[in-house]
């Protein structure tokens, strides 16, 4: 019988779940493709803390070289979790210059060097497989790796980040604060004791890196990239919004416009009725657009170690099938970048406090015609005694104009609160 | 350079859409796979109907033997739509032996004849490939061969006919009878001249029995299962149901609880904010639990002849990479049937018109409480100078009673006018 080893980088709550749905599973590998897995050397940086798994039998070690230069270990998972992306790189590197396949769970590792990684592993004749990096428990890389075969991936638009979706959801649902629905995440274990890389967008935008890699095979620095925190949004934006038939999401947007990016991470406005708007609580969505398939979303919940162990368990199998990746190689041995990168640039919706006297909103409305903005939709909302909310829905503007404009009408009466663009498909 | 030839059975709208990506991908076919594609012989019943790709160069033949027992041939691409499904049974069964891999589109053959067909498939050296049979452009099958490994799939739920969801959205939307709405589709093209098989649930039935099988790995036989039209909704049914906060929807569920099926092919109310409830148009929705994945819902267009080429396209490739299919294969070898099979049992939406007389009411509360059925609401609506509306909510009642208990109902001053269960997850 074949035996295959498998090592592992790191034996967190996802690499704990990994070990044991392996020994669960052992039997059936077995039977069903005649392949012993067995487990072999663990890297972990501390011998003393608890583990979600039986260790009696496991060998453990503190140097990574134990694991990363075994002779005997066929495939590494790699479950370091957000620590230490560089030296998770150099490691991935080593490894797969010493010949081992690999099952990538560190979505920032991918993010930031799979312009190293990737075709380097093209080049060789290893296994990488990354769909725990992104989609949660939705199984996208398979589905790119063996589906729009004819065809080219021109969008992708999603929620990636689950812990935002939830705050989001939260804020809609009970009528709370961003702060409060993040504190409320955060005892549910949804949000991190440090929510940054999560809130902040970062999160979002290393996976849509990954996805856009894989999608459609053109590269991108996470430093040509800005986000916009999906904290900025205010409950009272939420509220408007709603009003007028649309909900705030945490979106990440990229489409390859012949060969230039257009990119946006951070909060959009989406029709409520768009499946991405009912996309709620802690789960993500992933729409994909091909030529010839239309329109697929993926639906699946984001956040949870299971799912993420899971989603690595099938990569395992899918190396023991030996599900020929010689497609994924091929088309990544050279990756290109992006020929421009903009940020997309849609109808925006605008919120301003506004001095409660008469003329202002001629001034208001004068300034913006002076850019030759249009003005889709004007409400004056929450009257108080001092001043009025003005909310705008206006057309697209240039970019580079926007703080000019937005300068200009926070020089007198009125103070530009919020700027959010539309999702538009 | 290896070559493959293709030969096709049927020549329609989707099997000339297959020509023509084939013919534009032959290039990046060899580039990819070092695979030549040629196209072999077709078999079509009618040499003078016009085709929607250039036959010039082709091989038409009216015998379809010189297609199922041609040696040049390794692969069918099945593309016989309705017709004939016993005949399309022979041919493909006929193919296998043969030593032929099938790419499947036909999804009443395969529900009906999947019991034949899959296991000897799985005994044999050949692939069978079937993402084009159910799921429109969802490439389901792909995700069910390469995902859940490690886990079981015991509920499948989903919005499974494009025709029928396109035409509740209709209703929904522009307040139109079905009868309208169904009109609007056929002049759309999303449904047929004759739409019995979509709007009376038996494509539904049809795309259930298939997931089932390869999810499931459990049998059941197109007869030992009862649809309810999708037909039987009327717009005062959806209108109610709106306002208690629920869609109706035309739905798929199959459970498989301890080896009992529980399913319902029909419409449901669906509470307004799940994300199947928010799946519109001419769309598909698949929602998959499995026990480490979670829930997992897969989102796409279901009609049109370019997905569906493009699904097979996709299959052809997999078999050209020979993406392994050994547990595909060892799974299927032997199907087992379900222990039992059951109608899915759940609260119920009732909706009355009763004579505008008092006490009334209280008689018809008590006929339900004489079968120990609890009214969890009660709704009297669109008060007439006769009749009355009476909208109740009420708990789960063994099937075996509901007629005795509609015709207790009946037999007075009231009328039962529609009786539908809620989904609930």
């Amino acid at each position: 019988m074949n035996k295959i080893t498998v090592g592992f980088l790191g034996l967190g709550v996802v690499g704990a779940e990994l070990v044991n749905i392996i020994r669960v599973n052992q039997e059936t590998i077995i039977r069903n493709y005649g392949v012993k897995v067995e487990i072999g050397k663990i890297f972990i940086r501390d011998m003393n803390k608890k583990r979600g798994t039986d260790i009696s039998s496991l060998q453990l070690t503190t140097n990574v070289e134990e694991v990363i230069d075994d002779n005997e270990i066929d495939i590494i998972c790699e479950c370091m979790g957000g620590a230490g992306t560089e030296k998770t790189k150099e490691y991935i590197i080593r490894s797969i210059n010493n010949n081992k396949s690999i099952i990538m769970s560190s979505k920032k590792t991918l993010a930031y060097y799979g312009k190293d990684i990737i075709p380097l592993a093209g080049e060789s004749e290893i296994d990488l497989r990354y769909d725990a990096t992104v989609g949660g428990g939705i199984p996208i890389a398979k589905i790119l790796t063996s589906c729009f075969k004819g065809e080219s991936i021109t969008k992708i638009v999603g929620i990636l980040n689950a812990t935002s979706n939830f705050i989001y959801s939260k804020m809609e649902n009970d009528v709370v604060s961003f702060k409060e629905a993040l504190k409320e995440a955060q005892s549910l274990g949804y949000a991190e004791n440090d929510p940054t890389e999560d809130i902040g967008g970062f999160d979002s935008l290393y996976k849509g890196i990954i996805l856009a890699v894989f999608a459609m095979n053109k590269w991108v620095d996470v430093n040509q990239l800005s986000t916009t925190p999906f904290s900025t949004i205010s409950l009272t934006d939420m509220n408007y919004a709603l009003e007028l038939g649309y909900s705030i999401k945490p979106l990440v947007i990229f489409k390859n416009s012949n060969g230039t990016l257009l990119y946006r991470i951070g909060p959009c406005l989406i029709k409520k009725d768009h499946i991405v708007a009912n996309t709620s609580d802690n789960y993500n969505m992933i729409v994909i657009e091909g030529s010839n398939s239309g329109v697929l979303g993926f639906y699946g919940q984001g956040a949870g170690s299971l799912p993420t162990a899971s989603a690595m368990f099938d990569d395992l199998i899918s190396i023991i099938e030996k599900n020929n990746n010689d497609h994924f190689n091929s088309k990544l041995k050279q990756i290109k970048n992006f020929n421009n990168v903009e940020e997309y640039n849609n109808s925006l919706y605008w919120r301003l406090t506004v001095k409660n006297v008469i003329g202002n909103l001629s001034r208001i409305t004068a300034i913006f015609s002076s850019y030759k903005i249009n003005i889709e939709k004007l409400i004056q909302k929450n009257e108080q005694k001092n001043t009025v909310d003005v909310v705008l829905l206006t057309s697209r503007i240039e970019l580079n104009q926007l703080s000019n404009l937005t300068d200009e009408l926070n020089s007198f009466d009125s103070k530009v609160e919020s700027i959010i663009p539309f999702f538009e498909d």
